[in-house]
């Protein structure tokens, strides 16, 4: 039995792990892999303190902090969690484990475009992440699929950089918030193209162009950088116990009454990040928030006994 | 007019700046430091990414990213703020700033003895900080007031340096994690005097003694210096404005309809960090909501001409 179980190695996971490691909690963590969306970003310069560092490189210092606490991530897919009285069965491929509390950590994935090159050329030219990659794309000419408020924003932030953006579409006209799209028709820098079926992302080292079908007709357009932005969903198969809003994120509550943060609507399930309905997505965000849950377990388990 | 004034330049005020920089708001930070309580550390481990630091390392790397975006602290003590129909005025000592949005990050400061001497022999025997002034006590005599987690550290902190430590609390046994308490007991420098009613703080240059009450009669210790550990409270005299618990600590609300976090009461006033009602008080925790902070305000910012 234990105490707490951690799901996801991204930002949030690996916080939580270091604070019940140093509380002292019996705990295990849970996770295909270690450093979650850190390791898509091609810079990281918005972690205070760890000014300019590559996304593996954040994920390194974070994994070193880790060892240093003899943390182990334990490689396992979880796939359901069952309530049984007070307590979790947290189910993987391989095992059962039971605990008392339950941090879900577990992020989000990018939406691909699924069309060939996405693959072979992600993380040269082609990024999940505007936010994160921006800056790199300074004077040079960019596509960002999508035309939802995140593929808006993505247009907006480029714009301080690139010197010509084309935001694309399947449907033929933008959608999002109106300021969004106010603010993106004002940019001259942006272009749209609507109606535009994404068939493949060109390029031999690098990203060189991509293929797209409007009405009918294949194009080519000369790009030097892809954003995708058709959206991220949180990875939430394995948690049908919890609550989530209509974007499948898990819901979030706090409690000042019993000091407890990042509560789930199911008591002892905490979760933070980018599974959550937190709209920040940031790595910061993330730590601190699982930060929080850790703290919220101690409060919680400190209860446990009187339940 | 500013979009943003930070109030305060802790890890979460850092934090803001940083993230304000990057999206290029146009904004200003007001703090007396740069730091916060990290300078008060002498070591940090639980800041993910940055393993074993002093306090000081930590305020270093963090100020080194601001100046990476030539972000600058203005030195002013905000005196006031006050709202003028959709914006605000941020009132300090020398001027009165105006701003559509405010993060107030300002953190928590010591609970003063509030006894006769306190104020003339500070920083002459008697500190708020025995990680900073430890040092300046070797083979000398001194009391740590509060036995508390903080009064615990301080006191095992000295015991480094001073030869003796009398540890004093109005309550009668120690409080505190058993860790500490443990570590504490074991340390044959630290001697407990319990249900001690400090009465005033003794010296004519520097600190001589300290008058205390124990049931009923008063007696006089001789030390040569006075640590106060009894606790500490949200900086907000200037902050009347917003609405707080009844620690003084400012009330913290969100809204998943408009992906607003770190909301206060007052539309427009964000606040995040130890001076918030969020029970963290750690690094990351502040560091990450003074994002969301930021994002918060981003959100707010889009929708301030349709207001």
């Amino acid at each position: 039995m234990y105490n707490l179980i951690i799901i996801g190695a991204g930002p949030a996971g690996m916080t939580a792990a270091i604070y019940a490691a140093r509380r002292k909690i019996n705990f295990l963590i849970l996770s295909l892999d270690i450093g979650g969306q850190m390791n898509w970003s091609s810079e990281v310069d918005n972690y205070p303190g760890l000014p300019n560092v590559t996304g593996i490189q954040i994920v390194t210092k974070f994994n070193e902090h880790l060892k240093n606490y003899n943390i182990k991530v334990k490689t396992e897919e979880v796939k359901d969690i069952i309530k049984k009285g007070k307590i979790f069965a947290v189910k993987t491929k391989k095992s059962v484990y039971e605990t008392k509390t339950i941090i879900i950590a577990s992020g989000k994935k990018p939406k691909k475009l699924n069309v060939p090159g996405e693959d072979i050329l992600l993380g040269r030219g082609l990024s999940y992440c505007a936010t994160c990659d921006a800056p790199l794309y300074k004077d040079k000419i960019v596509a960002v699929i999508g035309a939802g408020n995140s593929g808006l924003d993505a247009a907006l932030h480029l714009s301080k950089y690139a010197k010509k953006i084309y935001l694309m579409d399947i449907q033929p006209k933008i959608s999002g918030e109106t300021y969004l799209k106010d603010r993106v028709s004002a940019e001259t820098k942006i272009s749209f193209i609507g109606n535009a079926k994404i068939k493949s992302v060109i390029g031999k080292n690098f990203v060189e162009a991509i293929k797209y079908e409007i009405k009918g007709e294949e194009k080519i357009l000369p790009v030097q950088g892809i954003f995708v932005e058709t959206g991220l969903i949180a990875k939430v198969d394995f948690a049908n116990i919890v609550k989530k809003n209509k974007w499948g994120e898990i819901m979030i509550f706090r409690s000042t009454k019993t000091n407890e943060e990042n509560m789930t609507n199911i008591p002892g399930i905490f979760a933070a990040g980018d599974v959550t309905d937190i709209p920040a997505n940031q790595i910061v965000a993330s730590a601190g928030d699982c930060c929080k849950a850790v703290l919220a377990v101690l409060y919680y388990l400190n209860k446990f006994k009187e339940k």
